[in-house]
């Protein structure tokens, strides 16, 4: 029998969450109000999030104790399994070996609750009654109305209209868990009518979801806002992933040569490969890792590192990040999870301190390589992490080429069974490129 | 840290099947020949399955060795992960300990690529180039389609047209993995084109689905055909389940008082059961075993025990089962895969020995106990588990009554998924009872 499957128990899971942000070269540059165009105070922030999450977004700490309570929830899905994909390797005709961490085996599907959970406790333990936030693909959204359910709080999701429409599953979802959903831009919020009022058929982005989230917070009481991705805290809470896939990499008896994962708002790809840059970092691990963007909404590639909001009504501080521009709205690709106009300032940092490389893929390529890997390994991939295994699959064939073997680990971020109208487009050749 | 969770290493999955057949104390009646009434022989089962399935399917052994490509092929999912519903427990206010064995890990999100990929395995070793079945809710469909592309076989589904209807994710699952698809009755063979004659708006069964798969088969060269429940074969590849359960359940140091799952042609539930069952004949374990029906179509409990076809058409063998009549046609349940008007013998004998008993449950109850469940435990259960889930609730609650601490098991044979419209029904107020 070939040893495909590396897992590990309830008791091996993570006991601490690693904190990337200590670890850099230089600091990442800080939030600023975009007032005074100062550093944002814990003052400023907790208009929208408890105290205790603000702590941890700034904290200086490498290692953060994951709650008790937290690994509980955790436990319902973790720890996920790590595979080798031998059969797409034979598929490939390819010396390398393919390792894919998988965390669709999740509640919904993908690697969000992991911090959903976390971030529905903390709110709890602050006295929060009510979360409100923003939904691309839906996976974020189901996972904290899950997360709201099992911690006894409330959850208000704006999901973004061209993903409530292609996707009414995810909607349906976060009802189940009791979540009230809204397709964004809505008639709920000043600023969702605004953008209604100037084009009524808006498909909506993120940056405009949260914008209204963040509005709908303000103005409700006992309310918080959350955020799925791009924050610290988000990608901090994501390296259970990669703190798992250590150890059973260390049980495949195997060393990563490269790494590679999705980006939209950054935190499934921050969450596996942060650890992995700790030892590249403090033991020159010779790791390549590699952050695989969609060529239609390439912030890493083709933006700016820059001070930017993080939504389109400017009501976010300013981040340091790569990105397409505030107001930039994505074409209504089907790998809703990856259109974010901007770059989580951890994974923009790692890729201007050259700890990363990036690379930008069209949508075409991605499910190309989304079917191949369903037809070889028995997995069908949500579109997201297709980006990933495009990459994959570009590292196992040059691989062949040079006649190397090699290790080539990736973050198979979930399972694409609520996509299936996407598959459905490309394999009756509806799909295009934009 | 609570334990909450029970997992098992690739190396721990079972290296046999057990079949219960043997165990019985007397044996199952042999399926006879429609024409003849005298039990069928070798040569009558290989026009439709090749002769390695049929010598499986009438075998006299108690443990049949599972062979190594299909142990590397279960081990994309297996072993899946066994859970104690600590959340449900709480709810509940119940002394009882509820656990739980979580088949929606795998691909297709059930416990269907069990058999799938052992009947897929069979066919290819015997020469077969493909393979036509039938589906009802469509995951058993889904999971030939993959393991068929799998072992290199072509694949053909008839899907029960009400289920084509409900559910058309699952039709683009198994487009996906490269399996052609029909909405049946379909006019692809001369049995649906009559059963469309009679009536256009024909909603479907299985019974009818089998039919056409049968009759394609027959006119179609190195073609066989396959059966995703009912047959002893079939119940005898899900004792994996059940296998990996008993190991489970020892590293949770508790023994079994209740035993539950949901039967539709009974192969999950006879999966999980019959090795529990050895234990109750061998060793006069005092499980109580319960399986659970939708009332709308209760083949144990409103049925009789008597020879029957396993067909509408009349083409199978007929064989020793409860049944509600060959020409019953369920109403249209959102528990696709629980309409099937007989039940497999192997699960009739259970029954009928006084090993197992049963109880009907209407579906506005176990939609309840579906969203109670998502809302304690995270993950939102299909329909057919529901089923079990709904009376593991009675029986928790009941102990909560009685006072009395017990442990109940149940088979959570897959994820909820793709069955979405249900849940939008149920939350909706529109779902009826029948």
């Amino acid at each position: 029998m070939t040893d495909i499957r590396f897992s590990l128990s309830q008791q091996e899971m993570p006991t601490h969450w690693y904190n990337i942000a200590p670890d850099f070269s230089e600091p990442i540059p800080p939030p600023l109000h975009p007032g005074t165009k100062q550093p944002v105070s814990l003052s400023d922030m907790t208009a929208i999030f408890p105290e205790n999450i603000v702590r941890q977004e700034m904290s200086p700490e490498r290692y953060i104790e994951i709650p008790d309570e937290v690994r509980d929830m955790l436990a319902l899905w973790r720890p996920t399994p790590l595979l080798r994909a031998v059969r797409l390797e034979k598929a490939l005709k390819t010396p390398a070996k393919i390792y894919y961490k998988y965390e669709g085996v999740s509640p919904a599907g993908s690697h969000k609750p992991n911090s959903a959970v976390a971030q529905a406790y903390y709110n709890r333990e602050a006295g929060v009654k009510r979360l409100v936030t923003e939904t691309g693909a839906g996976q974020w959204g189901s996972s904290l109305a899950m997360a709201c359910q099992l911690f006894g709080l409330e959850c208000t999701v704006f999901m973004v209209k061209v993903s409530f429409n292609q996707k009414p599953y995810r909607k349906l979802v976060m009802q189940t868990y009791g979540g009230k959903v809204h397709a964004s831009p809505s008639s709920e919020t000043e600023f969702g009518r605004r953008v209604l009022a100037e084009d009524p058929n808006c498909p909506g982005s993120l940056g405009i979801a949260i914008s209204e989230a963040i509005e709908q917070t303000l103005k409700t009481p006992d309310t918080k806002y959350a955020l799925g991705s791009v924050l610290n805290h988000v990608c901090t809470h994501q390296t259970v992933i990669g703190l798992e896939a250590i150890k059973q990499m260390e049980k495949a008896g195997a060393e990563p040569d490269v790494i590679i994962g999705c980006i939209g708002g950054g935190s499934n790809f921050a969450g596996m490969v942060s650890p992995w840059l700790e030892r590249k970092i403090k033991h020159g691990k010779p790791y390549r890792v590699i952050a695989v963007e969609p060529d239609s909404c390439a912030s890493l590639t083709k933006g700016d590192l820059r001070y930017d909001f993080g939504d389109t009504a400017m009501m976010t501080p300013l981040m340091m990040m790569y990105t397409l521009g505030h107001d930039f709205i994505p074409p209504s690709i089907h790998a809703g999870g990856l259109r974010y106009h901007g770059m989580a300032p951890m994974v923009s940092h790692m890729y201007k301190l050259g700890l990363i490389e990036a690379v930008a893929v069209p949508q075409s390529k991605i499910f190309t390589a989304a079917v191949q890997f369903a037809r070889t390994e028995g997995l069908i991939p949500a579109p997201e992490p297709s980006h990933a295994i495009a990459v994959v699959i570009d590292e196992a064939i040059r691989a062949r080429e040079e006649g190397k073997a090699k290790n080539i680990l990736f973050n198979l971020c979930g399972h694409g069974l609520l996509d299936m109208t996407a598959y459905d487009a490309f394999l009756g050749g509806q799909l295009k490129d934009s």
